[in-house]
């Protein structure tokens, strides 16, 4: 008899996007002459870079060309594109990556939901609260989470993001094999100190623990004191991953391409102490299931490196941060506190002991959806998430409406 | 500690890709003026449909205008895409299949290997011999192999295809919960008839076991007595699963799409012997772990269904069957026992006792590359498979010095 893996039956549902979706609708219905402006939600709406565009399309046509035409390509991802990535992201910024651990993708989400598949399914892992919902989900899967109670699972050490802490996850207190980090943060857009990375760092090191680094919100870095890799930290090499993404800063959503860098310095290790490259292990997972990005999207990639490329993801991303900046100020001078909206899209904002009932006033008296912070985790009540992601003219009205209703 | 999962450290290096490297060079050292001709590459080498070429880049264009840009797709594919596969590939053929049971992914390398995520790592799981390596693999690091002896897990039921069983795997004579069956097989070329899938079905219902359909080469079936899918037999939606591709159809190994079936019917069990869909645990396992598949491939891949497309795909696919058979009737005539190349891009050749020998001979008289068949397992040992993915020129002149000297 084929049984299931059970751990599976241990994942919560999401109730989030639905309970939003039905609320919407529900308003929609009693107010059809309402122009709803959509806050919450984190995809792009700028379309591509045009070097991008035209990359693909040439690569596109490559591939009608017997003489151009390419088969299978390298698991790992073409060298065209991890050398640009390892020159640009890493090698001008002081920190020294070679292409050979850097790993090319067809997305972060696959990346930071995969990489767990390297350790063993008793590991202990460590993630904040609020998160992003696929490290969490995807340890249940494995096996590693225990059962849940009140919310929260028996093996999974939540690492409390709050005011009081300034959103910076505090070491944990007890023993942890991985530990997930996400700077500058989905959801509260906050990012961590070069000293709190440090903080981090020695703590890996003193355990031989990993830190798992999502970075997939780097571009959005504007302030010269906040580390853009968690590898400017000396020492990181010996104990981190960092997964980047092309999603946010090119908007390539819908196109489909990230990376992880796993350092060839970066050990896991046998139940009796014999240090594991990482960067092999992850490599021969992804040989063995995975056949390598499409050459026309690595095509588009690599596009962004160019000068013209660099300078159309940098308007893109300061668009975005404009937006961000409006939302911040006008929610700021309501008297909220807000977090995030600097060196990221998304505006974490405080707005008493209930998130969906700041949901509700938001929709109801000003036709704005916002995503309830409750939704990414326990700590996240009493927030809701603003997102930077659209039109100005949308965010502009949007904002001119909440002054209006909720002063 | 960041203890590792050390079922990694049980999977076998694969010397096979690396040994045909090692003799190739050294064959090129001694003779540098022979032109080589590989035949054992299992990638195709004719350019894409054109149709496909024109709908990649009108998709790229759409990317770059803001009313038509597209951010995240549905995990599952796009309907538009869902519904042509369900249209063309099944309902036409009289198999209900709906878009809802169909899983686009970015290949089916990708998908044999992940499905096996939603089965209990105590599942006992049966696989041919010979066979592509991902299904062993990825069962090893899931921790289902057990200890290796002598070539073969433990734990894993290897299920011996010969030329005694015509290359069609006798039923496990034991307990066995997952199977994987390829067919058009990779690498013999042997297919199954309706009545042996018959016995396949029959006997996965007995066991409530779950077969794992590996129908990549599909597109090169032209006897009307070969099933297209596994779904053609009745009561197959309750116990199967079937992966496609459009990598050797359409040409679409770099270019990277896929594609699974998984019926409603079909059914896990909890341990209680609860049935479970695994359409629906396949559909949690795809929206937490994987973000869909590049907007820009999934309209490539919808102009293989138009009227144009059908064709173009019809042609590339007899293009590599004239070879298939240009091959196979030259070793035919050389008096070899030959499989496959007939619903199949590849022939399997018994050459005697030792498949190395039989490579050394085709290299050292003939400048010719294939593939040992010991490479695929135990039982390929005495074969050797030549692929048909490659120019007419080339296979016209790898036969014609095969005959010359292995006269």
């Amino acid at each position: 008899m084929a049984v299931i893996n059970e751990n599976f039956l241990r994942l919560q549902r999401s109730y989030l996007f639905v309970e939003i979706a039905n609320r919407v609708k529900e308003f929609e219905a009693s107010h059809p002459d309402k122009k709803i402006i959509r806050m919450g939600i984190g995809d792009v709406t700028l379309p591509l870079p045009p070097v991008c565009v035209e990359a693909m399309k040439r690569a596109a046509e490559e591939m009608a060309n017997p003489e151009t035409f390419r088969g299978y390509g390298p698991e790992q991802g073409y060298e065209f594109l991890r050398e640009k990535i390892a020159t640009w992201d890493f090698q001008k910024r002081g920190i020294e990556i070679s292409p050979e651990e850097i790993f090319v993708s067809d997305g972060a989400k696959c990346d930071t939901g995969n990489f767990q598949e390297l350790f063993s399914p008793t590991s202990r892992v460590a993630i904040p609260d609020p998160v992003y919902p696929v490290y969490l989900d995807t340890n249940v899967m494995a096996g590693r989470a225990g059962k849940i109670r009140d919310g929260r699972f028996d093996n999974i050490i939540y690492l409390d993001c709050t005011r009081e802490n300034q959103f910076s996850p505090p070491l944990p207190p007890e023993e942890v094999d991985m530990v997930y980090l996400c700077f500058p943060n989905n959801p509260t857009g906050a990012t961590l100190s070069r000293e709190a990375l440090k903080r981090w760092v020695e703590w890996a090191k003193d355990k031989r623990a990993i830190i798992l680094f999502d970075a997939a919100y780097e571009a959005f870095i504007r302030s010269k004191e906040v580390p853009h890799s968690i590898f400017e930290i000396e020492g990181a090499k010996e104990v981190a991953v960092e997964f980047r993404s092309f999603s946010k800063n090119a908007g390539f959503t819908g196109v489909r391409c990230a990376y992880t860098v796993v350092p060839k310095e970066c050990m896991g290790y046998t139940r009796d102490g014999k240090p594991i490259s990482l960067r092999d292990l992850w490599h021969r997972r992804q040989a063995t299931k995975f056949n390598g990005v499409s050459y026309i999207v690595q095509r588009g990639a690599e596009a962004i490196y160019s000068e013209e490329g660099r300078r159309q993801v940098r308007d893109l991303t300061d668009y975005y941060l404009t937006n961000a900046r409006i939302i911040k100020d006008a929610m700021t001078s309501l008297g909220y506190e807000c977090v995030g909206g600097e060196n990221s899209p998304y505006i974490w904002i405080y707005g008493g002991d209930d998130s969906w009932q700041f949901f509700d006033q938001l929709l109801n008296r000003c036709a704005v959806v916002c995503t309830p912070g409750v939704g990414f985790g326990r700590c996240g009540e009493g927030y809701i998430r603003l997102s930077a992601f659209n039109s100005r003219e949308n965010v502009q009205e949007a904002m001119e409406r909440i002054k209006r209703h909720l002063r």
